[in-house]
């Protein structure tokens, strides 16, 4: 490219800010050329921090500006969607935050606009850019730990939504393990065939009032015959609790948890060490600058993107055979 | 007591072997009088290298001396039973080993016998009395932990046993994992009302020729809202793997395995430690020695035994209900 | 400040180029108006890959542009005093590399020089800033550890230098001891009264026919009665080995290496885990950032630096001392 | 040997009821046949407790039992000397706690007269056995670790002894620093040459008023070259912490302390570990065992003790220089 590609960000609030600081700060050869958000002041305000040239209310400014290359869909989950699909039509690529959306046939619609307009698009599972779990997968690929045989995957929040929020955002499994499912198809490279919840609200009863779990085993089984657990709870005292185990016929391979510093300390009253890394801005700031890194690779070199419409549907899929399996108290098959 | 209690060991093999060292080299307050197995020669020589002044084929003998307090049933399963309850009849206290039987039946029988002739009962789940555990235990009773929401366990030998045995020892989840269901039901200080089990034959295709799995994903859901996962293999190649981790309210704790020494090294290949200490022998040697010593003291003290009749047989309950599970594809209520 | 504080730096080889990206990446209050190096082409490549506006073979350049508040002097340990007293006599606020000179005559030139011209100074003691050592000093101030006993620095480069350099460095004490000093000086608080060195060459026999050391165990008796020992190689061939621990009458505190991820893994061959980050760009990158980020506070809030000009010296002393136990094969007071 | 090989007790503290137990319970080989000493109390106490069938007031009589083959030589240390040349005199082979006398002169008698009988010596340095230093001397034997450059021992207690013991102990480095010589030369496998102390009074100033340091970094350089650093405080809040690092040109080793479970848990306070075990008995108790079972195989089988006499000498040799290194602040050589 002679020119640098040009990016606009839809959506100025947590996770676009994330995406704008890591492409001002690491991705010298983009341009973010403007940002929008339904409320203007958030837009303008990222504007104006990062030196962004254009801000509006309307995302459509964005879309319609034949100078922009790509697009960042960070706005609310309900519009993730409805703006992919006018974005692939614009001929821009795709970057859209998880989940597409909640609906099995929007999701659809976007991977076919997608599709058609021969446009990129990646899905915001920044975890798999994740340096632990990059080894991991590494392990995996490498053959030195041979089939896998069980997968555990520990996802625990240092504090719960609100209970309002859960109504809306699908609830636990789409909003919060909808990343683990990811991680379990990540590692097992395979698809999902079985999904078992034993869940229960214990952290938050009016959790348990707006109709969603706040505490989970999910099992899930490969086709290739790997088994799953996966491990929630909506609140870790002790702060974010983010660690997977792989086991298979040659070995296993786990990761800890990231600290502020290794640092231990001894008393008279004990030993200690340090607590994780609050949450997820803490703990995965990396992953967030380095899957924008890959997604502009893979556009700039014509590449698949590492994560794809279909990694965007499936975890989806199995979020709804999981809420099912709690329903029904049964496991159930995709 | 003026004078050293009198036990009889029954069956000579290696379990009843390591229960006599234990006696010999721990608990100076218990005399061995007696040792017996069917393989007499067996009997003889563990007679000879401990010094105890008698040897049998027959454990009757044992059964029917009169000076003998209590016998410790170290035979092979299907006979623990029978046994037990003819030792009881004769009013010796009973240790017996796990599980005490496959059939529920003649456990109750076992437990029946006891109570009518006022002995004690105690089964050998011996990990409860592991330096890890115990810690682990302290912990919850403390209330440190807060009240338990997610356990886990994680048990896996180093390698698997004969395709032969599985067919005579009940299964996996009868011959290993009964273990982890006690280890459950410890931690969490509840009963199990639902079992799930997803399993699969990844090891040795033997023994899945021999009706039997060799890796599952367990999930136990008990009474008091807890929800534990097992998981197990039947080969760790890397070695013996126990660990538990309890997640509740206020905090969680975790162990490690134990390893032949702490040392770690490091060169130009990369960072290296230990391996598990490499079996049951090894790493549960001084569980072994300290549940004869509480049995011991509960005969001495008139305590009720720490591992009772019960939670003998709710084991065996739970195993039952995981192999339903496996046959039927869904949970099972106990 | 109303605009951008403007810097200049004088020297694009490998830690220019460091200190320019952090400001360029996490310093939006900044503006880097310029570089030098008197092989022009570094200074070009650097301006041209940051967007630099100017870019010089002369450093006076810098020093005479009115525009320009602080410069930061990369340039090669020879030219830093002369350099930092012209820039200060041009009132300039200084951020110099580290060690100022090998000559402690010039080093006091430049804290007069800028004492007398009212400008700023930090040295480029960057470890002081890394994340496991503050947490470390946190934990000393903070009470926990009681009084300092025993304070242990391991410092190990994972491979040599070229002898050459060693010849033109002043020797390990001066170049990569140093460091060491800084860090036994910002844990203690309190000045070294007494050295005593056990060196030898065992890395390298090149490094002792240049008249130098390449491994070392170094006691330090501080004023304050804390015994420090720091031993050092130039070569540890699994990485760059950088760990502190502090003993006091309250308790101790360490900390470990950091590394490229939290994995370990095991097979039937071991158990591993992830050797430290290779060198000291991997490891300190983070701290680079923060100590030019704090430089930049204590210009703009017109506070003392957080590493002084006497913060400069003092090592620089305790190297010499260094080199002269050696020397004599005995303790040397300062 | 066809019978039991017989030993005998002299002195009936601590370390040797230690002993008394490791041969009770574990070397099935060795009869006790008496104990003495000169508390009387003492020696009947032990031997009622164990079964030992003779106890004495006077160690003569367990000298001039002709049936006896081996004593074990646990009085005070300032009797250590004499029993022992009077014991080899009557032909016993002789297993003499540390240190054998703060006399040169003395322990050289002694290694005359077991010399000149042809009897074995074993001196009581029993962390030799322990299985983590035990697994760092595999790792240099092995050669994994290539030449040694530098050695760390860390060697703190948790509590300091009465102010009056160390005024007739010979100070911390012949009560207590003694083994961390011994573990010098182990590891090292040579002899040392030089010795400088740093040493301060910090725990206790009565330690200081009576003549001695309670703190202190003490570096020995090897005649082949290696440097070694031992860091001591008579006081660990924390407990007992006993560890060793060694580093050469092909890589590293390290161990960690012991702890009396492999818990971590975390709250909302922090991330919390066990404390190393408290003290010696409890740290280093199987190696109590392992040293005697050793001391009986090299009798039975007629081989070289693992610790000779002249292991006994050195590091009182050592512990002599050091102290005049204190005295006249310089390195001393030996």
């Amino acid at each position: 490219m002679d020119k640098k590609m040009k990016v606009g960000i839809i959506g100025a609030g947590r996770i676009g800010r994330v995406h704008a600081m890591s492409i001002s700060n690491y991705i010298p050869e983009v341009e973010i050329k403007a940002v929008s958000d339904i409320y203007y002041p958030s837009a303008e305000k990222l504007a104006k921090d990062l030196g962004i040239p254009n801000s509006y209310e309307n995302y459509q400014e964005i879309i319609n500006d034949p100078e922009i290359d790509a697009v960042l869909v960070c706005s609310s989950t309900d519009t993730h969607a409805q703006i992919s699909i006018e974005a692939a039509n614009m001929k821009k690529h795709v970057f859209c935050e998880k989940p597409v959306d909640l609906s099995v046939e929007k999701v659809e619609a976007v991977l076919k606009a997608v599709e058609e307009n021969g446009v990129k698009l990646q899905i915001g599972f920044n975890r798999r850019f994740d340096h632990n779990f990059r080894k991991v997968k590494e392990l995996i690929k490498s053959g030195d730990l041979g089939d896998l045989h069980i997968v555990k995957i520990t996802s625990r929040d240092p504090e719960p939504p609100n209970p309002e929020y859960v109504a809306v955002s699908g609830g636990m499994f789409m909003d919060m393990t909808i990343h683990d499912f990811d991680m379990a198809r990540f590692l097992v490279d395979s698809e999902v065939e079985e999904v078992y919840v034993a869940a229960a609200c214990r952290v938050d009863e009016k959790i348990g009032e707006a109709g969603d779990v706040d505490t989970a085993v999910i099992t899930l089984r490969f086709k290739n015959g790997t088994l799953c657990v996966i491990d929630n709870s909506r609140k870790a005292v002790y702060g974010y609790d983010q660690r997977v185990e792989v086991f298979g016929s040659k070995g296993k391979a786990e990761v800890a948890n990231d600290t502020p510093s290794t640092a231990t300390w001894s008393t008279a009253d004990g030993v200690f060490g340090e607590k994780p890394k609050y949450f997820f801005l803490e703990r995965y700031m990396e992953s967030f600058a380095t899957e924008i890194k890959e997604f502009v690779d893979a556009i700039i070199n014509d590449k698949e993107t590492p994560v794809t419409g279909i990694d965007g549907l499936k975890p989806i899929l199995i979020g709804l055979a999981a809420k099912e399996s709690v329903k029904e108290g049964r496991p159930v098959k995709l």
